[in-house]
């Protein structure tokens, strides 16, 4: 079959690899879809993930059909319509039943490496998802394939933040970031009840997206997100800020915009390991900072739901559809901010 | 002043009475813009309520400006635009101080009667509320009085039906009733992250303003609502049913559409002592049964800043604008249903 | 194998059948080394549950050692010493999957009968537990076999019943019944963060093991349970009512020892069809009512910590420990309420 | 009256000054009968707060006997005994409104100077305490003026740290530092819910005092805190930190000791700026950072009934009971390391 390959530092090429079989009777094979590229995927393509060996498949986000079941499957049959999270969870650990699926025992990422539970990515024709009663979810009748794929990594890391934030409904929210993870907290954040949301980024264009949303948006080259913030609310601050660019600049932000007693949740895309966290301030007003990878076990029946309800639509983020075999332009375009959200159509 | 005075069963006339004062030092006396009657009006003016003399002024909906405050109140002051709960609450006493404001030691009901604190009512030019600081919200400025009206009472009341059945986002939603509280459920529910919401009433005009909402429609005189349900969900049933009629029919249907697990609130305008619980059923199928009149302070900020997001719009279902002189026929109007909800102008 | 078979209306007998094997490739046999009889076990005894045919083998607590697992069983192994609830969940339907393990589409009840999954029972030499990674526990070092016992019914079944009433920290909590169900109430709602438990039965001794444990007793034969709570109260009533008895009478108790805005919490054994519910009391004083055969997975883990940690020692309730051939004379006894918690020693 | 005065950086001295009388119709004064030396106090004491000028009364943890009240004030009146959390609050405000009582738009703490409110404090004679309603309590008949004492401050600040964490019962807790907060912090996590506490401090004979209590003692001279941590819990680490010692070295082991999808709730008794937090950590780790002021009015009442059922008991951390005249030698004492809780009798 086709499959995307990482070959080495900024080189990616779509080649014939083996097909998967079913290795365990609870394992199912995904005819893919439609994949798509995620920012996490660059990561690898810039040689920054341990354990990712030239000559393996890339990619975690997929929609696709069931090509064939484990004899211990019992959720998903042949000729089903799938999605699935971009991290595996086995359902029956301790952390697991905690509904830390996140933090499974015998978890990992599809296409991430050796670090990651070595498992080939679905950026391919056909992927093989273990422990498939938990991770994989029939779509809705009434949801499109591209719609779903969202469900299973960034939309519902944007929900998860949100929700991670414990925002209440009624609860004014900032957005940090307006790219495709930004926007779908801005989305998420109005479907759990947020009255205002704000939505910040320097680049004008992506906050008019986000007040298309709904959102009222702070270009923050020619405005100061702080000073209108305290406009709107009569000079509190937001109850809950989610940060979805990751680094140091946009989290300290972060924490001037967040009234006292409020909350930062941040959706993780950093590569920094520290942060100097100001805990005078924090401690004299009471605040909470979450920071975590997605846990979207958790949150994706929700999602799929909210889907078919009409309630998101997160393909208003995506400018590309290419086709499997142009992957390499795909991954070249989204590497150089060419492009937002890139499907590969299979 | 002038006022709407209860005169005897299903009999009010506005007559001259003379205007409120300060009694205590925490009062503030609100010059009424725009009153409303409510369902539960027509409990009085049918001579149901105990306690409730010809000569008393009625109301308890109501929004207005500020006339003047005793010495103790600090929240607002002379000029302010205000909207304030039906119930009064002391926000201090030990029900208070763990959020039962409905059971408030010293509470009672603006225009109720004896047995509810005796207070004069809002449908009239002037009207005393006490604990003003605890009991009066300032209108944000972007909300409308006829908007910013509902948060007093049917609106946050239906708000906080939904949030009383602990819905979680996604879930799928049944309203029974698309009466106006029926239909501030629908939007409630939505706001609060229902997925799918069912209204269902015998009456097909009202089902389809839900439907302009975003809810499915089941008029309930030429569709099975249990059938309906059960085809949409794949035969589970509803998360929450939201009952909005009060009365045992609805009640029973109610626990007919519920899924295993699931939650039945009821918005509370009954006048039934009993209701054959299906216990039964309940303890198999592991359900919470939940009923209250509302306990609007939760929950009025909230609401507020939702009108104030243009989130939530309740005035959709006024019918009448009428002058405070032509309450008379308000009341005959409403309690004829020849109308749906009607505003007093004053 | 020896095992307890139902041979009829108020008969039971220990007889040789067949030991069971491994079916499905995630199924365990474990070799039960304490079984124990439930209340519940008397409705099949008394004829009471359809589908209960003579010849099937009883029983639904247990504790054991693994004998043998299929290939797909990860989470215990030969020679674990295992607990489970009385019913099993697949732990992968929609159900399981938001947490109502207690409404799993492929579940059932351990020795119940053909309504419930027709599971052969587990007072026996050997019994077969289907999803084995879902339906076994290993049992912590430090928790005797009799105390883990507790954990797959009734201690987890009294625990749930206190966190379904959403019993907050520092509240007051009234438990109606003082037999091994009630008191095992009472030791939850302590762990919980109650402050002041009632403990209310007619028999004296039964509410003197309940102040034992730390509760004001209240026997109910010479003592008014209302006017004990209103006294101790100052008036308010309880914030919480678990009713541990089953039936009317004592519903219709918990509804007048709750407070205004607190919630009843039935565990849940009773056979009538329907109750009386006090609508108009509910509606003025914002009650919750909740019933529901436990979900014991959702909290068995806590409770298997909570023994470890020696925070509750469900074993005072048991009076008699029979060898598993004593059986016919187990069931006698617990009938004609001889005996309290009767263990079966296999 | 007489009344503890600062005099300048490691300088108090007992005073003659005028008595307090009532300013707004809300307040209330209150005859102290025991005050205590906090922590914070010491703060003041080093010269480290700033706005605390020479002359100044000290003091904010107190009980006593309500002396006069304003007209406004309807809960308490002359003669009640009563204690009140060390800061205070409107009860009215947007804040308050909200629950962040620690963040009152009216608020500021006893006797801490100029920036907290400039409210005299209350190591003296008498106290006016401003929103009496809101801000005192009456004492339950059972509980005793000294454990009364700790509910105003720092028990239900440790109390409230735990609950800040969003312990679920059955987790297991570490609590870093086994000095009075710490130990208050152990009780809490005891009453709610936890199974096993850790106490960790470098000091032997403190864990000892927290192993009485029921934690398992790390005396983390003699002992690996970690290590011993994932003996005990299979290599996880613990579900909850509470990190009551303040400082870098104890946050970073806070984070050391946390589970993946743990908490980590800080006291907050820190004068560091700054802190290096572990952000790739806690991103790979989905941890919850939570630190500020205590909320005491969100919690006191709570306490106030655990004290009065028996199920706490701070009064093991004091060391001291000194007449109020000794306050010198007691801030020594207390300064020097050489006393635990010292109370002033008045």
């Amino acid at each position: 079959m086709k499959a995307v390959i990482f070959k080495g530092v900024n080189d990616v090429k779509v080649e014939s690899v083996p097909e998967p079989v079913i290795v365990e009777q609870s394992d199912a094979i995904v005819r893919v879809t439609t994949a798509a590229i995620c920012g996490s995927d660059l990561h690898i393509y810039h040689g920054k993930i341990p354990g990712t060996l030239p000559g393996m498949t890339l990619g975690h986000e997929y929609v696709g059909i069931v090509e064939e079941v484990g004899p211990q499957v019992r959720e998903v049959r042949k000729g089903d319509r799938v999605v699935g999270p971009f991290h595996v969870a086995c359902g029956m650990c301790r952390s697991c039943r905690r509904g830390a699926y996140n933090q499974c025992e015998r978890g990992g990422v599809l296409g991430y490496g050796i670090a990651f539970g070595n498992y080939a990515g679905s950026q391919a024709q056909f992927v093989r998802i273990p422990f498939a009663d938990f991770n994989l979810r029939k779509i809705p009748k009434d949801v499109s394939d591209e719609k779903a794929l969202f469900a299973g990594d960034i939309l519902t890391t944007a929900y998860g933040a949100v929700r991670n934030s414990g925002l209440l409904p009624g609860e004014t929210v900032a957005v940090i970031g307006a790219g495709p993870v930004g926007l779908m907290a801005v989305m998420s954040a109005f479907v759990l009840g947020a009255s205002q949301v704000f939505s910040i980024d320097l680049v004008k264009e992506r906050v008019e997206q986000a007040a298309a949303l709904g959102a009222i948006p702070i270009p923050s080259k020619e405005m100061n997100a702080k000073a209108k913030i305290n406009e709107v609310t009569g000079g509190q601050g937001v109850d809950v800020v989610i940060e979805a660019v990751g680094g140091t600049p946009t989290l300290k932000l972060a924490f001037e915009l967040v009234r006292g007693g409020g909350r930062v949740s941040a959706v993780g895309i950093t590569s920094e390991d520290k942060f100097e966290f100001p805990l005078m301030q924090s401690l004299v007003s009471d605040l909470t900072f979450r920071i975590g990878v997605a846990n979207i076990h958790r949150d994706i029946d929700a999602v799929l739901a909210l889907l078919q309800a009409g309630r998101i639509d997160p393909t208003t983020t995506v400018t590309h559809r290419l086709a499997l075999e142009e992957a390499q332009e795909g991954y070249r375009l989204f590497d150089e901010k060419k492009a937002g959200k890139v499907l590969l159509k299979v």
